[in-house]
């Protein structure tokens, strides 16, 4: 069993809380904890935000008010998972030292304000984070409420200040080692921009450098290991007190792509985000939840266990377009999902709705009524409720999977600047939702991992639009394919190698041609509305966005193009390899293809349920520590669906025994476990 | 009645003039003065940017060019409303003392050039104006033909530069006293934004604090605060000489939203406006006018008395996408609308059409061509003649209203910036117009006020989507219900108060939850091409963009939401207090609706005719001193259109009699008398 | 007979080559040579942006690889086209002299990055050039591969910095002579933005001064004049070595209007551009050919004579929104198109594909598969046989044209600017396309000058929507209309005179009305969508966008508005002047209107068939030396055309007789000779 907070070994219900933005009204304080009992709450976020209140002076800290809410929480039973305030700092320490804002790409530095911009280099802004969590661990880490660390808040962004444009040189110095080799690997004599001394490296700006891709794919990556070093060290500030708590930070899904979260990952214990889909969107919440499940299978196969859901709203959003209200039955469903495929808490952003500024109109436990007469209130008690039901069976659970997709997000850092062979738009998210479709919709565990991630555990690798080949993937998927593996590349794979210079030759094992079968002539591109065509297994399908012209060497051709110049050329292709078979898709398919695609070829894949399962409905599996499997069945749709289960299962939520099939009512779920 | 310029009471003909584009040409000014006799001209505004001509260097003036112009002018009988030149300065003094120009929200100060961008506190700005204000007024003001000042140039904009920062700390300063009570006030606590010294305030800038709505709220007042204050400065430099000429600042209407106008109209004698509608756009015209007269109705609100057409278009704009001629009649209907809602003018930009730069495609009264013989001349001429006609009756005239609307641009400031529910679209003035049909249809005579201004002497008080609700803004609604006024309120409407922080509570007094009979329990926001509906009367409408979730204690409801999961609940909703009623429209309700609903509940109204008002047509009325009703009908259709009028007039426009009923071409009109 | 390159009088077939990025790869630059003998090409442009690695510390220079590259070409028969490498330069020479980058129109200066980037007016800048370039000359000059100087690379933008702007003030003064008349020409006393010392002017800024139209203007003339300035310096260092060889630089097309090409070209032996039109998109290949042979025809029209295509693609882009491949067939069409209408080339971008940065997916002869086994490669090696049949009877042959449509640069940056009636678009370069089509689909050869041009050798003179009159040109025109010759112009013409200054007066001479026989009362603007409409030799045209409202003096009437209140007044004139007519289009008109209308009027020109052509077939015409007619006849539809020729041909491109007809393929076409 995997256990997150050893202190509170049960799934978290609560969410962010911030008394001090109410310090001044001492009643709303005390109903907080009231309601918050009623709502079956039993954690919070606490103090992500108050850096302002902690330390009012440079030095002169004021943890009284702290103290006190911890206290009285502890006395209700609430447990805390305190934060680190490094995500918004005080306005003397922005005046005293303004090296700790952030220089923009323009080479101007950011005024005081905002959130989450703080300049991750600064010597003075490390060391007083250092100070500001080291007087935190020490006084709060024995205490029995504080059960885990809440590292800064949603990391993001960047900062080109002299400190960071230096830390950037070094880290390109030992990454490159000579000039030589950097000019080499960035292409830098393209355009005359050789670089003749280390001191020229500028991050890309549109003021100066915007067409050395190298560059732009080793700033990125300089971001994230910056905003590691910084994170770790503010692990280690409150580590310093009490090693054994664990630390989280809180991500934000698979779609920011700011940072590599593989690797921030590997430095924490716990891997937590924050999950705001656009539920009720016109798209419809099948999408929706299809492309939110995509997100929380990254998250958990991260570290591949258990993971928190840190934030999500009990109702609307205050920064969407439309802040759509949540319908009845929808937050529990959406709650559901999050666990279903591998979350072991329901925490929200907010416990008691802002007063003022920015965020007064998101919702929150406790609105501006004060009272727990809304139906956001009730909803939010009927999860709580369910968590205490679920907690004893699911918490620790695991989510096996036998299939996985490759996410890079490296690879999408230099697809979003490859310029060519379709700047108006390649759509890479797009490309791993239509291969997930096919799990998701038949009810198999697959893992989302990275290129650096051992693949050779899982039966079938699935590398949608895997442009860029970090040094070393090409060789482990020959391996994987070699020793019996299924791997499933789509259009525009295979590309560039681990510092975006493109594959020179023509079948060449460094960009697996002898894996694939065939080597790439010319990738065409087509306009929006524009489409070629396919027939697969009797059907026509739609061809889009981009279709590569292959030259087949060992390849069989599956499918071919039914228009244009290269009208029967193979678009899918099939070839055996060692004990295993590779495929490729050599144009934009639609989730339709993919759906009989993959499952024509696929291995055998362990399925939570061995039935039809209708569509809009998502079926995942976790297994406990006996190895029960706890099958989650999730509806969708507004209407009622019936699923065939092929056995007898009790409903773990409702308690009712469900005799070969379950029906579920709009926005309906079960969680069966064999009878 | 009503004078608004002593010396000349009379209605104006005739705009802006800028001999001083045309010093080297004498034979064109000579023909302008011919050709402004010929179009009925009697009145020009001199000098709106003159200043490098009149003083062009430092302390050398040259008024001969001036005071030749305006002798030529009075001996045409021709007035002058005469201008400060505050609006450009010349290049000069922005090379001398470039503190003159602004500090742009990036920090970086202008570059010479444009117009309306000088900094209101340079104290060296200020100094400078008054010197030209003083020697104009000296020079000027006893001369028989000045019969007014215009103050500067539509006001507008806002500088940074550190004076202006200094004087937005001491406004704050005088209005908050403490930092303390200004942290609550701006909720500055939230992500540590705690305000420890006065001199950390800076203006709200996308360099640096953007979330925090009460800076912002609070940056818009200083605006329009600082902005009074350097018009004052102007007004007691140009009243120095002869304090009985009247002043005016010729403002942008009701939809520029950069100023309070409520407020600049208190320190000025007469009020007047720039009025642009896009006639002939694809939504109708008489869809543009029912707008426009929404803004003539509050500009003639601001003071309760006529005010000035100070500009309009003899045919086309030069700014707009499109520049569209006004076509036949379209002028002449276009100036009886602003009379019919309070002018007593008809002034153009511009008599002569610039020969060069950026205006020099807007239309004249004087083309490029210098020809009487164009169609604009002969309309122009046309409008001179009418006007002449109706001076006599209608100058000073008042236009007598039992019912208001509330409009408050602070409330829009705030709404503006408000974070949920619906940042894709609040969409407050079509909430407005969607209201004031229901009056401009009908005939109904209606004002158009702020939050400051006295209810108690209406009938009927609308607040459309009237969000913010400034200090004693609810006892006073509160009253004017108990003492049997009819309020109605729209969706999102008492959510902040002054400055814009959340009421608290269920069901308040603080926001009205006595008089109105319910409480907000959660606001659903709807996407575009979204909609719920409601049945009101027999029909059924649609509801849009927002939709309240009510709570209903004492109301009475009138009509239910006919879709989602509130289906079913308060649409509309109605309560009895005191001897009054307050009605509420939960959602975001369409102009059909309200044609209704307002024509159900509300009280007896004078009407400027009982009969009913074909769709199109635009029926007013000014009162005369003597008590006459002049009856404005205008049709803004192509085509004919006849109404009923319930007994016998005469159309003192046409001199023929109307028995029973007036008969008006497309873009007719008639003023009627009852005979 | 025109000879571009005299050691090497044939066709050109190559394109850029880049061996300095692939230094390091000897194989890849043995095998290059191989592979371009195997594509017939015979000349490349060499060190476009090699200067890094020319010059790799200041004033040490290394040679060595490009004496070797240079020589290896030469013993493959490979011609030399070397350029100066100004387009981009070294960063030791960014560092050390910072001037020589760019301050943009925000008054900051750019970094090092990019390319085109370098300030034209720095005197270190111009010096470092001209000590490059005397190096290469002094080197190169005399090397028999070497034919002709590349000076720089596609010259476009413009710099603020301080010695521009001195440098502007200068242009200015020699220009104007005193303020007095600066500020009369920019009619500068509007908005008192008078200027009262030289010091005062600043190029137009969105930060400063955006309204003074003529200051506008006269800084887009001032960027050229220094553009070129800046280019014969760097043609006085390459000629000092040897002047007898040519020098070009590579120009982007018609419709890049950021430079008056036609004054570019005075300085230069050749013209040459760079052409990447648009194939396969949806609007249809024949609308992509017209408006691609229209642009050559500009080309060729700068000197009369054959010019150099010096850059088109081999297959895609890489910078469009989508990058399409030339389909089968389009790549040879494209290049005889260029040649039909005065190309004497068919040079490429690029020899080998970039492995890395902006450009790696911009497709090349030589693709990253470093094979001759491509589908590109093959078409590329045709083209380089079909050059090499053509040369002999092609090369240097002239395109006599008997009629002229005025292109004026200088009149769309003033159009650009001027504000109304129309600023959702004037769409200047359709107005001229529209006329155009007349010409490209009855194969008429037409050239495209400019007002400086001389007409008086035309038939007929077409003037779309000619705003600015630049000086003497009312005089031309009045000489060539009274002289016999033809005009024609189409709406919002002759607005304006040489500084932007409108035109006075009701029909004057000035602006040409006793010529065209009317003066314009008033301009109407058209919303997108809206149309008026005419009846024109039994068919009904839509009009749209501006309507003009005439006045007839002494025109007869051929056609009247069929709506609004202008309704029956002219919309087409014809006005007889001296022993010439002299035509008006009021509005803007349909290419098809125009099709039928210029066949009507225009006077009897030569035509390259005299027999009909098909819809979406371009017909045109070279004449050798000896007289003979070579007739392009190119297919841009898909599907197989036939084409009457009225007498018996010989296809010189293959070989086959044609008699009386020639039937052409999708995507074919036909080079004929009498026989």
């Amino acid at each position: 069993m995997n256990v997150i907070t050893p202190k509170f070994p049960q799934m978290l219900h609560g969410g962010d809380y911030d008394p001090e933005q109410w310090l001044g009204y001492p009643d709303v304080l005390e109903n907080d904890i009231t309601l918050m009992k009623q709502a079956h709450i039993n954690c919070v976020s606490l103090g992500i935000f108050a850096w302002s209140r902690l330390e009012p002076e440079e030095g002169c800290f004021d943890f009284g008010w702290l103290d006190d809410i911890i206290d009285r929480l502890w006395k209700a039973g609430i447990y805390v998972d305190l934060a680190t305030p490094s995500g918004a700092r005080p306005h003397w320490l922005a005046d005293k030292y303004p090296e700790v804002l952030r220089v923009w790409e323009d080479g101007s530095r950011a005024m005081f304000g905002g959130r989450h911009n703080h300049c991750f280099t600064s010597l003075v802004y490390r060391e007083k984070v250092r100070i500001i969590d080291t007087e935190l661990a020490e006084r709060y880490s024995s205490h029995p409420a504080v059960i885990m660390w809440h590292i800064s808040n949603e990391f993001s962004g960047d900062c080109r200040c002299p400190m960071c444009r230096e830390a950037f040189r070094e880290f390109l110095k030992k990454k490159y080692g000579s000039l030589d080799r950097l000019n080499h690997e960035w292409w830098a004599h393209f355009w005359s921009h050789t670089y003749t001394s280390w001191e020229q490296i500028e991050p890309p700006s549109y003021k100066g450098e915007t067409a050395v891709h190298g560059l732009d794919l080793d700033w990125k990556r300089f971001v994230t290991h910056q905003t590691v070093d910084f994170m770790k060290a503010e692990i280690a500030a409150v580590k310093s007190a009490a090693p054994e708590i664990p630390v989280t930070a809180n991500f934000m899904g698979m779609y920011f792509d700011g940072l590599d979260y593989f690797e921030l990952g590997e430095a924490l214990d716990v891997i937590s985000w924050d999950s705001y889909p656009e539920w009720h969107a016109p798209c419809g919440n099948e999408v929706i939840a299809m492309n939110e499940s995509l997100s929380h299978d990254m998250m958990r196969s991260i570290k591949g266990k258990p993971f928190l859901l840190m934030e999500c709203t009990p109702s609307t959003t205050n920064w969407r377009g439309i802040s759509k209200l949540k319908k009845p039955g929808m937050h529990r469903l959406a709650i559901l999902n999050a666990i279903a495929h591998g979350s072991d808490s329901a925490m929200y952003f907010q416990i008691r709705q802002s007063r003022g500024s920015a965020e007064k109109f998101h919702s929150a436990v406790i609105s501006h009524t004060g009272t727990s007469d809304t139906r956001t209130f009730r909803e939010v008690t009927e999860v709580g409720e369910m968590l205490e039901k679920l907690t004893g069976r699911i918490y620790g659970s695991s989510t096996p999977a036998e299939a996985a997709i490759i996410y890079e997000p490296q690879s999408k850092w230099a697809l979003d600047k490859a310029q060519g062979p379709r700047n108006a738009g390649l759509n890479y998210f797009d490309a791993i939702q239509r291969c997930y479709h096919y799990f998701w919709a038949n009810g198999i565990n697959v893992d989302i991992v990275n290129e650096n991630s051992d693949i050779s555990r899982y039966k079938l690798v699935v590398l949608p639009m895997l442009y860029l080949w970090r040094d070393g993937f090409s060789d482990r998927l020959r391996e994987f394919v070699k020793n019996g593996g299924t791997l499933i590349s789509t259009v525009f794979s295979g590309i560039v190698g681990e510092n975006d210079l493109c594959f020179l030759g023509e079948a060449t094992e460094e960009k697996l041609s002898d894996v694939m079968g065939y080597w790439v002539e010319e990738t065409d591109s087509l306009y929006d509305g524009e489409a070629n065509s396919t027939v697969y297994s009797g059907r026509e399908f739609e061809l889009t966005e981009l279709c590569e012209v292959l030259r087949p060497t060992t390849c069989e051709v599956l499918a071919v193009y039914g228009s244009d110049f290269y009208k029967g050329k193979p678009a899918v292709t099939a070839n055996r390899f060692g004990s295993g078979m590779a495929y490729h898709v050599a144009a934009n398919a639609p989730m339709e293809f993919f759906d009989v695609f993959i499952g024509d070829v696929a291995p055998q894949l362990k399925r939570a349920l061995d039935t039809g399962i209708p569509a809009g409905v998502n079926v995942t599996l976790r297994q406990g520590g006996d190895g029960t499997d706890y099958i989650f069945v999730q509806n969708f749709l507004d209407t009622e669906q019936t699923v065939a289960l092929g056995g007898d299962y009790t409903d773990i939520l409702s308690g009712r025994s469900c005799s070969g099939e379950v029906t579920l009512e709009g926005c309906g779920a079960a969680v069966l476990v064999k009878e």
